[in-house]
């Protein structure tokens, strides 16, 4: 079931990395990791700064450490060791980037604009769509063809990238609809989750090209004033009614507007009045 | 609680139709009918052809019987008799309009755009939506809030008109969500579900602003095919998962255009291939 050997595939970081560099989806250089030494080695021939990661059930950051000298190998291992880890060189990217499609049992293909991603402590915060980077959306649907036809995948499938000195670099797939996605659900003719529902159900695809200009932003530990939130225009509110904690995506809402240059504008706002903590503001 | 009275006022048509003379919006004649010689006086003073209704739980054309002759009045009593009934003028209108507001409990009011209905038997086969008939929109508009106001209403609410000889005739009113507003899913900015919720709620309420050129389209007494239907871009499948009877509405399917000239030619071609029997075309 070709579906299930790409969860395995994305499930698996290594996997992940390899599946990348045969389908020649240009990605950061890495070595696998099974033992102290094989760590020494691996941070000598890639370099540092770098990160050392588990293989398995990574997401938002976690099971990851940063190695910025041959000093942190002791705590990196202590911190990691004794499961199958990855090391990986740390790009200086400029930001992130992910792109979304779906494929049809029939072999139908239908890709979703460019999303551009901001993080804040490792957790997703903001999504702009359609990011505007004709060059990148681009390459970044061509590699995402390549891993749906490479699995004769069936659904929804997500690759991030790092942008470095404007190169698209491959960090990660997540063979699933994917939190840079929920923009979708009111700015895309067709949503994420429907499109997903439609290719498993062996129905068409629907139409993936966007409806306005859409800002997704996490609402990440607290809820603010919903309130006051939903008050503002073409404001729409997701409150996922989880319990509160630090750290915890609680829900989101998504902004849709007729212009980048608007939607940028009130983002900005937003993101003030949420009191944001943007690693790099739109 | 004041929407409890507007939907005692909704349910007891005869209510309804002095609702709409108290707060002058005009309406088709009327008169209450509790005897067979109360029928043969109603038809002499209000002519003929008319509609004898029973005045509770009618809806989708039932619990009516047109009268055309005097010779009628014997079935129609025969039929209806001994349940407290309403006869009214038959208006040979020329078309259906719908208007749908929602009121917050503040007091704010928003006014969805003006729909244009056509039924097939009866039953609301297609809606079209936003209709583009400036004062007839205002007259409707103007209505609908002086209901809501009258009734100190939260929550939505629909006014059916009647269009004859250019002018509105208020047929009846729904304190609910409607049939002719389930093209707010996806082609206005905020749907009518999502507005009854917020007000309900005590929440802002939401944009009623069209995104598009909607077409809705009912799909009653068994489905088309849903591969077919769903590879039309830009048409939204909901399927009520309902079993199947000759009548019965199984679901709908809702067409978002980016004009009204797209819009009504690709609604010509839908009915077309659903073999829809439209009393009047768009």
């Amino acid at each position: 079931m070709p579906p299930l050997k790409a969860l395995a595939a994305a499930q698996v970081r290594l996997s992940e990395k390899r599946t990348f560099e045969r389908l020649s989806i240009p990605t950061t250089r890495f070595a696998a990791v099974d033992s102290r030494a094989a760590l020494t080695r691996a941070v000598h021939h890639i370099g540092l700064p770098g990160v050392l990661k588990t293989r398995r059930f990574g997401y938002d950051g976690k099971g990851q450490y940063i190695l910025r000298e041959n000093g942190d190998i002791e705590g990196a291992w202590a911190a990691l060791g004794g499961t199958p880890l990855l090391y990986e060189e740390l790009v200086p990217f400029d930001y992130e980037v992910s792109i979304i499609g779906v494929r049809s049992a029939s072999g139908d293909i239908r890709i979703y604009p460019l999303n551009r991603n901001y993080h804040a402590g490792g957790i997703l915060l903001l999504t702009l769509a359609p990011w505007h980077a004709p060059s990148l959306a681009s390459a970044a649907a061509k590699g995402l063809r390549r891993v749906l036809e490479a699995f004769n995948y069936v659904g929804v499938l997500t690759i991030e990238f790092f942008v470095h000195r404007g190169r698209l670099l491959a960090n990660e797939m997540a063979p699933r609809v994917h939190n840079s996605g929920h923009w979708t659900i009111e700015g895309a003719v067709t949503s994420q989750f429907e499109n997903h529902i439609r290719a498993i159900a062996g129905l068409p695809l629907g139409d993936t090209a966007a409806r306005g200009h859409a800002a997704m932003i996490n609402l990440i530990g607290k809820l603010p004033n919903a309130h006051k939130f939903m008050a503002e225009p073409g404001l729409h509110w997701h409150d996922y009614t989880k319990q509160a904690r630090p750290g915890r995506k609680l829900g989101h809402c998504t902004l849709i507007e007729s212009t980048a240059q608007r939607r940028d504008a009130r983002t900005r706002k937003l993101l003030a009045r949420l009191g944001a903590d943007l690693l790099v503001t739109p």
